[in-house]
């Protein structure tokens, strides 16, 4: 997403380093690819996103709600969202660290805060990406796939909130032509300045190409190893990024462009 | 650890597949190695697991007891362990499943519940094989560390427990011999009998290049991909197999076997 090449960034300490954030989103890659091919373990079990499958006894709403919920109110206790790389799908009902915070200088804009597009991504992740990469069927092993959707769910998150710290080292590297824009208002003018499709193109073969090297089977045979068997097809990894991962951190960069002047 | 080819078992339904479990230990190791390159990520983070540092507000005892405890709750109720390939750190706290069970016919015999060396599976994980892949120092980053190690210490947990699966196979594959020793409690000749040595040997060479591959930088760069930087060291993971998951595992069937005629 980021040329870090091309820029160069106020270089104190509590500024963005776009090299920092190039680096987080290459290695976020292995962590979503992981992910995923570990979710594709499970059949979709579809009974678990269904609201009124009263899947949970003495609850409303879907099972992967409950489990979502309760597990984000358990990791707020020990501090995940204090830091500001995370965003809860479920934020208004969080209870107060128990840990001692450990927050740094702040590098975004305090309007951060209010970016948040996890109900999207909620959406899109089981409505579009489950069943792209989930085989069809239902083997009950609930509790198991929950938590894995609770894996990719966090690390596709945290990779398109990153957003945020993209723009802001986007912002700092050319300030003046980005205020002109975001006092314009200008939506599509932002999201064609922020964007570099070479470097997006980049982004989705090497997933591509992780999806490949991280979902081989690997045998101790050197004839049948790597023989083209994959826990997860590399192309659907690749269009994951294409039409969902990759818009959803650019639409994160605008909404936190266009407050930033706030 | 089962060397599939030299056996034949009992084919009815409720019956322990040798190949079955062979396969799901195969792809439990990219599970584990997948946990252990994420674990990998964040310092040690000593404090964490320091019984006397008071770091969750209002709780005694670790920050990681607290979160592996509140999380097995959690799972518990979404149903995780009616399976009998789960087994829980803190069984003596857990609240009952809330999902319909979907508990199908038993494959072990009901002492099986009976055996759960999670207690030792904690101390190894926390004192022996975090500090060999885990960097010195402290990031403060807990909330996001405590999760990697609960899923580290699940699969861990998972695969030493799949032992026995493996007894239930080796006992049935052979069940005059294994009666034998086990009336005279002869544990001694029982893990004898249970030893493959050149099956271990091969475990530890592919989990090691499981590591390599799963742990390289993946770049589109042709010259300094697969360079030999790896996310944890190769050696480091054949050695948490050799040392502490296949001994843990054989131990596993030792106990099992030795109730299994109870």
């Amino acid at each position: 997403m980021v040329k870090a090449e091309s820029v160069s960034v106020n270089d104190s300490a509590s500024a963005v380093s776009l090299d920092g954030v190039r680096d987080a989103l290459i290695r976020l890659e292995d962590t979503i690819v992981f992910s995923l091919i570990e979710r594709a373990q499970y059949p979709i079990n579809s009974a678990m996103y269904d609201e009124s499958a009263g899947l949970v006894a003495g609850q409303r709403g879907s099972l992967i709600k409950f489990f979502m919920k309760r597990t984000e109110a358990l990791q707020a206790e020990a501090g995940r969202y204090e830091s500001e790389e995370e965003n809860a799908f479920f934020p208004d009902c969080l209870p107060c660290s128990l840990v001692p915070s450990r927050r740094s200088t702040s590098v975004l804009h305090p309007v951060a805060k209010m970016v948040n597009i996890n109900k999207d991504i909620w959406d899109v992740y089981i409505n579009r990406l489950l069943p792209l990469f989930a085989a069809q069927g239902d083997d009950g092993n609930y509790a198991l796939a929950a938590a894995s959707d609770l894996t990719c769910l966090q690390a596709i998150s945290r990779r398109i909130h990153y957003g945020k710290f993209v723009a802001e080292a986007k912002f700092l590297d050319d300030s003046q032509e980005y205020t002109r824009l975001i006092r314009a208002r200008d939506r599509n003018g932002l999201m064609k300045l922020l964007t570099v499709e070479a470097v997006e193109k980049m982004v989705k073969l090497r997933v591509e190409k992780k999806a490949e090297t991280f979902g081989q089977e690997v045998t101790l045979d050197p004839i049948n190893n790597g023989s083209g068997n994959y826990k997860i097809d590399p192309l659907v990894v690749a269009r994951l990024y294409e039409e969902w991962l990759i818009p959803l951190t650019k639409e994160v960069e605008v909404e936190y462009l266009l407050r930033r002047l706030d």
